[in-house]
């Protein structure tokens, strides 16, 4: 393309990552290169640091630059809980949300047998190691909603049963600010199912 | 959110990115720390080069690494024939079609006074350089049909007219493929003033 090698280069390497076809691949080369070189070197850098010192936590399994992450070795969390999601956004979610006091454990991924993802690759060895460790009283299966976070869950589940600690789900229903009309069946029919006692009926009442 | 400074900085510097968010990011940061850290590596070496070794021809203003872009030493192409350009992209994009013999100019953008982008920014000065050599004897707007491409080559025209030589833009109309019944009302009414004779009415024919 008269363009010479280091572009098309860039292109290349930029094409890795997700969601980047040739066209955005091009754009992001030419912003770069023709807007903001300073950004470029920023990026080449933070790279550069981040695949050479990023590593996982060695309790949690989410990234971390520490043998321990900031959460596990805050020692302030309550230890009895143990929330399993699939990925670090997931986790980030959850603590902006700010209800949960627990820790965690981060899959990085769920389960995928076509491409090659089984229990090993998820760390289910290390998450019962942790668990065998005592402290945990509740595992909480935060895994996505979707069928294959669904079926991580369930994989979780039966591994965990003989550990004689409670496992729970997410709950499922309508989400806040939903409105009715616009529920897809399965979420409306679980929200029935699952449906919330707000008052108890009183028996022999008359 | 515990996931240490380094990812922070990875997510930041990939921000920098045309199009991508703080979501698209965070997504980009796990997918090359947990599944292409090689990726990581090879858009490290490849920003790193590209920033490094990558400049604008000296006489079409394209990126090159060399003094010269490769079009322009390639010495077999038409020089009466100068056809000017907004972007790289653009000019590839030309290329494959494959029809053009000339030369190119590449602005590097299109004129935008609110983001500070004028004549002196896009090398107005060098392409009047180009053409006052007296080889060029067309020059060829090409520049989008966006309103900001369209001033661009308002200004170029103006800009060229004192130099007695032909200056052209591209035809607008009904694109290859194009169905009348989808085509906006200004393309359609181009397409209309500017219809080519396909045969000569003969006069005094009876």
């Amino acid at each position: 393309m008269g363009n010479g090698e280091a572009i098309e280069r860039l292109k290349g390497a930029l094409r890795r990552l997700p969601g980047v076809g040739p066209r955005t691949a091009g754009r992001m080369a030419f912003h770069l290169l023709e807007r903001d070189r300073e950004g470029g070197k920023l990026l080449a850098q933070a790279l550069h640091a981040a695949v050479a010192d990023v590593n996982h936590c060695e309790r949690c399994n989410n990234f971390s630059e520490h043998p321990l992450c900031d959460i596990c070795k805050s020692g302030k969390r309550d230890e009895t809980l143990l929330c399993v999601v699939e990925t670090p956004a997931d986790l980030d979610t959850i603590e902006q949300a700010g209800a949960y006091t627990g820790y965690y454990f981060v899959l990085m991924g769920h389960l995928s047998p076509l491409d090659g993802i089984g229990p090993d690759q998820l760390g289910f060895e290390r998450l019962l190691e942790v668990v065998a460790q005592g402290l945990v009283e509740e595992v909480i299966l935060g895994t996505n909603l979707t069928v294959e976070g669904q079926a991580t869950a369930d994989y979780l589940s039966d591994l965990l049963q003989p550990q004689s600690i409670k496992v729970s789900r997410l709950a499922r229903g309508v989400p806040a600010g939903g409105e009715l009309e616009y529920m897809d069946a399965n979420t409306l029919n679980q929200a029935f199912s699952d449906r919330r006692t707000l008052v108890e009926s009183i028996e022999g009442k008359t």
